[in-house]
């Protein structure tokens, strides 16, 4: 391949970029900044390794999923992608606390309502009893 | 330091180990399997280089996130601990979409419960309009 065609690792390791250079792929040279990525965090020798130990069909997510580590580890440094980790696993403690607070209310709901429509229904028959009762009184007057 | 008291890292690389080794502090000897882990995927001279650059109190929670994303790798060299990005964003999406169902059931009940407590007055005033009714109508008869 031409100097001029080289992809971006072999332009920034500035070799030549062989027919069957295991980087080129996935590092165009219109993309320098993917490569030099990847290259400060993990190496473009241990990159190049893994790669080679892989499926060429499973390289292209590889090396996805190794730009995005090494840029969270370029932004921060400390916790690199495992603080996406940390903020996720507390959206689900957090999510999981919303559920059991809204399954809590539907429950305290439901309990309530069940004690009302007892209530109505009583209350209800109460009254029919009064009535009927008063109604059989008048029967009986009636009667005598 | 003599070799006998090395760090895992010095020990793998066959080197002599400094007292100031950036790398003693955190790998010790009697834990190999942690530096070759991490060497395996970033290098040991990526590792040293990312963690020269850090305050010296940062570096042990670097070094904890490192080997958690070098051994997420090795577990799953195609997505590494992005795997694991990916499995939490799924588990978000489901408890957004349990909160979704559990508010709606709490909205359709509480839609049902206005509806049956409007009825059971409804009945209510009805039955008494009725009652009230028929008494006057009796009432109006003793008089005549």
């Amino acid at each position: 391949m031409s100097n001029s065609t080289r992809c971006a690792a072999c332009k920034s390791l500035r070799r030549r970029c062989s027919e069957d250079c295991a980087l080129a792929p996935y590092f165009p040279a219109n993309n320098p900044q993917r490569f030099a990525c990847v290259h400060r965090i993990y190496g473009a020798s241990n990159v190049t390794k893994i790669l080679e130990q892989l499926p060429i069909h499973a390289r292209a997510t590889t090396v996805d999923s190794m730009t995005f580590e090494a840029s969270s580890r370029i932004q921060d440094p400390v916790y690199g992608c495992t603080q996406i980790i940390f903020k996720l696993q507390r959206q689900i403690v957090h999510a999981q606390y919303e559920i059991a607070k809204v399954q809590a209310e539907l429950a305290l709901h439901s309990a309530q309502h069940q004690m009302q429509q007892q209530n109505h229904t009583t209350n209800y028959q109460d009254q029919n009893q009064y009535y009927q009762a008063a109604f059989e009184q008048e029967e009986f007057h009636f009667d005598q």
